[in-house]
């Protein structure tokens, strides 16, 4: 029996997961804040796995692991990329940070949870991997939102669109990524297929409709902005991953327009 | 043997697919720009079925179709949303717009470049969704590189990582793409597993996680100032597609911060 100490959906979630595990020992917490945190643990945990996947900063995490270490528990930071709804399948990615004997005893546990990533024994890890696919998360998701929105105002249906995007989504541009990872570690970013000058009247292009249709500019402008600023740092022949540098501030770039 | 009419490596890349097809009557255009195709077309189309592939606006496209009708041609186009080298795959998704006679009459030879979808009768609704598909890719591939320059400040290599994020972009991020677009069409954003007020400290998080590591803040503080002008705008507690309203301009927001 696995004891889960939170409050909301997802705690709601972990627990009918996790309810009828073994996992002796195990206490899995996952509150709405680092700051209930002091409040919800018992003020005793000797003997105690506790596993944290209450969403934070690093900062916070490491903090979490002082409190539960000074009152005699074990710590293991968690992240879960997911809605509740997601728990138990094993397409849904956790993270796991901090004590490995932890994460070595419990694992099987853990597993019911989801694909279980083990990523070292900073408690801190864990929480940026978080904010890490979290941002990536967002940034597609408002991507897709704009993209529905710029269709939608020429009376486009979401469900007659999203199909494509997503098939499109799976395929070309996760593919796309799995090649700019390669470059990024490269650190070069050939622009043989497309090159930053050749984006960027595209993107003109985009500003200039989302415009006429009333959205908002901030997606496609900053787009548009991170390009010109990649161009004016010498990568306007190179591919569109060498934005990777502008993001960095190692590009030696003009003030932002 | 099909014409193909172009400069570049899209032009060299759909001739090499298309080279050997039968497709009678049939010139495929693919220009770097608009500008180029009044020089690029012979002076008399008679006969011809046009397919144009370079990409711009809606305006253009129907001035294309307006300067291919002048010579004597008919005119279809399109947009393809790939790199040349994912031409004549299976998965990679092309769209048309413009003459249906001619969608019909060549699609089995525009089969050969990939699925082909035809959208309807106006010139200009292809290069709508060339763009809308485009804005997709750039804000998830920004999205992307965002999130491996943060990792990559704490020494991850994007090689490390990369697996894990397409696996999620495959499975949950795409997943909740298909939610929301029966959302976007109902109108309704229910936030019963996160909604903004819930994100919006994450966001936060994100902000600061960037800031720290000297990381530009474009995408972190685009994604909490549409969150939190959605909050001003009364969707604290809907889902994070209510987002949608704010790009709309439905939303009733204050100036943006």
């Amino acid at each position: 029996m696995v004891a889960v100490v939170g409050t909301g959906a997802r705690a709601v979630g972990l627990a009918g997961v996790l309810g009828e595990a073994g996992g002796a020992g195990l206490v899995v917490v996952c509150a709405e804040g680092h700051g209930e945190l002091a409040e919800l643990l018992a003020p005793e945990l000797g003997g105690v796995d506790l596993v944290n996947l209450t969403s934070g900063t690093g900062a916070e995490a490491r903090a979490a692991a002082e409190l539960v270490r000074a009152r005699g528990g074990r710590y293991l930071d968690g992240a879960l990329m997911a809605h509740p709804e997601h728990l138990g399948r094993p397409e849904t990615v956790l993270v796991y940070s901090g004590d490995a004997a932890v994460f070595r005893r419990q694992r099987a546990v853990l597993a019911r949870l989801g694909e279980a990533n083990y990523l070292g024994p900073d408690p801190g890890t864990a929480a940026l991997y978080d904010l890490a696919l979290l941002n990536f998360a967002w940034a597609t998701l408002i991507g897709y939102l704009q993209t529905a929105a710029l269709l939608g105002a020429d009376g486009v249906p979401a469900a007659a669109v999203t199909p494509m995007l997503t098939r499109w989504l799976r395929g070309t541009v996760a593919e796309v990524i799995e090649d700019y990872a390669t470059q990024l570690d490269a650190g070069s970013y050939p622009g043989e297929q497309e090159w930053l000058e050749l984006d960027a009247p595209l993107m003109g292009n985009l500003v200039l409709a989302s415009a006429e249709r009333g959205l908002d500019l901030g997606l496609p402008r900053l787009v548009e902005s991170l390009t010109a600023r990649g161009i004016a740092a010498g990568f306007g022949r190179d591919g569109f991953a060498s934005l990777v540098e502008v993001i960095r501030g190692s590009a030696a770039a003009p003030a932002r327009t």
